[in-house]
C-alpha cells in the first residue's frame, strides 16, 4: 500500500467508474468480482485488449480525458475493423501516487463521453497503485455474427487495397506536438495535433465491410507495417502508390515543409483508420457506404501472387513507378 | 521504442505466446487482432481482469515462471467462486528494457504448466515496453449455465459462512519471504512461502458451489474485508469466530510466534480461497463436495440482519465469545 492522495479504492470505484457501468446489467454497478456478458442472438464476441502507458502511448502532460478516449478509441478501433459491433469494455488502471482526484474525474469524464458516442459500456475491471507510469489496459468487446470476423488472412491476387480516411495525420501530430514542423500553420497544426490525441474509430463503417472485405485490420503500427501483416499471412505482395494514399489538407502541408514527411505518413502509425482488401466486384458498394458515412473509402493498391523466388512483402510505388525508399515499416514495440 | 535485450515484439510473441493459443480456434494462433470467443451453449461467459505489478503484488525477484502462474491464477480463483468453468485469457504484457529473453521464456513456460492444469488457452493479448516495473494484465473467461453467477449479494440471515481450504499461510508466507518471522522451522517456512507463491485457485470446486452458495467471492484482500464485501451488498451483518477459522499447521506455528499473527491472518489477504454463505439445508451436500475434492470446507460463523440502528459489517468473536480487535480489515491498494 502506498500513500496517495486519492481516496480509497472503493470510493474512487463507487464515485467515478460505478456510474459508468450503467445500463448493461452484467456489469452489476462494479460491486461483484465479475461480469457476465453474453453476444447477441447469432453471434459470437470479438475480444480485443490493448494497454497504453504514460511515456509511451502518450505524454505525461496529456489531457487526462483525452488519454481514456485514446485508450478506449484505439480497443474500439480493432473491433471495428474486424467487422465487430461494440458492446463493452473492462479497465485495468494503475495509477502512481502523484495522481490526485481531479485527474480520475477527468479520465472518467473522458470515458463518459465516448460511451455515449459509440454505446458501449464499463463491465469490469481493476484499480491499483504502481511506482511506474500511469498504464491503462483496455479489454473490449463486440458482437459479430458468427464465422464472419474479417481476418487478416482472406485476401487474393487481383484485389484492391483500400484504406478509410486519411493517413499520417496523426504521425505528423505528433511531430508537431514535439516542436519538429515549426514553421506549420495553427489550424493545421490543430487539426494533426488533434488526430493524434484523439483517433476517430470507424465503428459504424467497419461492420458494414462485413461480405466486402476479404482481409481487413487498423493501423495502429503504420500504413506499410500493418500491410506487411495483411500480405504474410494471406501470402501476398502488395504493391501501394504513394500518390493514391490519401492525406488531408494539413498533412500535406506538414509534408510540403518536412524532410521526409510522406515516409513518416506511410510508416508512422496511430491512424487507428481501417486497411481493408476486396475484389473488384464490391466497388460500387464499398462506394455506397463512403457516401453513407461520410467516411472517404480509397484505393491505394492491389494484391499479388509473389513472383517465383520472391517473399512477401510491402512494395511502395512514387508517382514515376519507382520504388519509393523507406527507412522502416513502422513502430515496433521493442 | 526503447532499445531492449529482447528479441522483436513479433518474434517474442511467435516464440513463446503463439504456441499456448494452440488448441482454440477463435485464438487465431494470436495473428490476428482479436480474439472470438462464445459461450458454450446455455451459457454466458463471465469475465474477470485483474492486474499484477511489479513492487506491488509480486518482489522483482520472484521467479517468472511463478509470477505468471499467479497472474493466471488469481483470475481463475475469481471466476471459480462466481460458480464459472475457466476457460480462456488475454495477456497485457509491459516490459521493462531490464527484462531479457530468458525471463519471458520462463514467464511463458509457467503459462504453460498452469495452461495444462487447468485447462485455459492464452486467446490474445498485448506486449509493451514500459519505463515502470514489469505490469501483467489477465482477462479471464469462463462459462458459467445462464443466470447461474454466484454474485456477492445473496446472502440471507440464519445462513452459514463458509471458506475452502486454509486461512492466512500467503500472509504469513509474505512475511515470512521478509523475515519477519525468524524462528520458524523451515518446513513451515517453505509451505506458507509456497502459498503466498503460487495460490490454488479452487476451480473444480467452484462450478459445483452453483445452486448451493447464495453468495460468494474469493478472498484476495482478506478475509474479513472480503466477508465485509458480502455484508455491504446482502446488507446484512456477518458474525465470525475465530477459533472455527481453519489454520494450516505451519500457519498454527507462525502464529504462535508472531505478534497479532492470527489478526494477520484474518486480515492479510491473498488466500485465494472461496468465502461463501449458504443455508443449513445444504450442508450435506457441501461436505460430499468437500469429500469430492479433498479439499476442507469450513463452516466458520453465520449471516444476521443487523439490529435497528446498526451497520452491516463483520463482527469477530474469540473462543471467549468478546469481540477479538483487528487494527485493519484488510488490503487497500491505495
Amino acid at each position: 500500500m502506498q500513500t496517495s492522495r486519492l481516496p480509497g479504492e472503493f470510493a474512487l470505484i463507487a464515485r467515478y467508474f460505478a456510474p459508468l457501468a450503467r445500463g448493461f446489467p452484467g456489469a452489476y454497478g462494479l460491486l461483484d468480482d465479475a461480469a457476465v456478458i453474453a453476444p447477441a442472438a447469432g453471434c459470437e464476441l470479438v475480444a480485443k485488449t490493448d494497454a497504453i502507458i504514460g511515456g509511451v502511448h502518450f505524454l505525461p502532460d496529456d489531457p487526462a480525458d483525452l488519454i481514456a478516449r485514446k485508450a478506449l478509441r484505439v480497443n474500439l478501433s480493432d473491433l471495428a475493423a474486424k467487422g465487430a459491433q461494440p458492446r463493452a469494455y473492462m479497465l485495468d488502471l494503475a495509477l502512481p501516487n502523484t495522481i490526485e482526484e481531479d485527474w480520475v474525474a477527468a479520465f472518467a469524464r473522458g470515458l463518459a463521453i465516448d460511451q455515449a458516442e459509440y454505446s458501449v459500456h464499463l463491465i469490469g475491471g481493476d484499480t491499483n497503485s504502481t511506482p511506474g507510469p500511469v498504464t491503462i489496459g483496455i479489454m473490449a468487446f463486440g458482437d459479430i455474427a458468427a464465422g464472419r470476423i474479417i481476418r487478416r488472412g482472406g485476401a487474393h491476387p487481383g484485389e484492391g487495397i483500400f484504406v478509410t480516411g486519411t493517413i499520417g495525420d496523426a504521425a505528423l501530430g505528433l511531430r508537431v506536438l514535439r516542436g519538429e514542423i515549426p514553421c506549420i500553420d495553427a489550424a493545421a497544426a490543430q487539426f494533426l495535433v488533434g488526430r493524434y490525441r484523439l483517433p476517430q474509430p470507424r465503428v459504424t463503417l467497419g461492420p458494414r465491410l462485413v461480405g466486402l472485405a476479404t482481409a481487413a485490420l487498423d493501423i495502429s503500427d503504420g500504413l506499410v507495417a500493418d500491410l506487411r501483416h495483411i500480405c504474410e499471412v494471406s501470402n501476398l505482395v502488395a504493391i501501394i502508390e504513394t500518390q493514391r494514399v490519401p492525406l488531408s489538407p494539413a498533412a500535406r502541408v506538414a509534408i510540403a515543409t518536412e524532410n521526409n514527411g510522406l515516409a513518416l505518413a506511410l510508416t508512422g502509425g496511430d491512424d487507428y483508420e481501417i486497411l481493408f482488401t476486396a475484389p473488384p466486384s464490391v466497388a460500387d458498394e464499398l462506394a455506397e457506404v463512403s457516401q453513407a458515412f461520410g467516411i472517404p473509402i480509397t484505393a491505394i493498391g492491389h494484391m499479388e501472387a509473389p513472383s517465383a523466388g520472391t517473399k512477401t512483402g510491402v512494395r511502395v510505388m512514387d508517382a514515376a513507378g519507382r520504388p519509393f525508399a523507406l527507412e522502416r515499416e513502422g513502430w515496433v514495440h521493442f
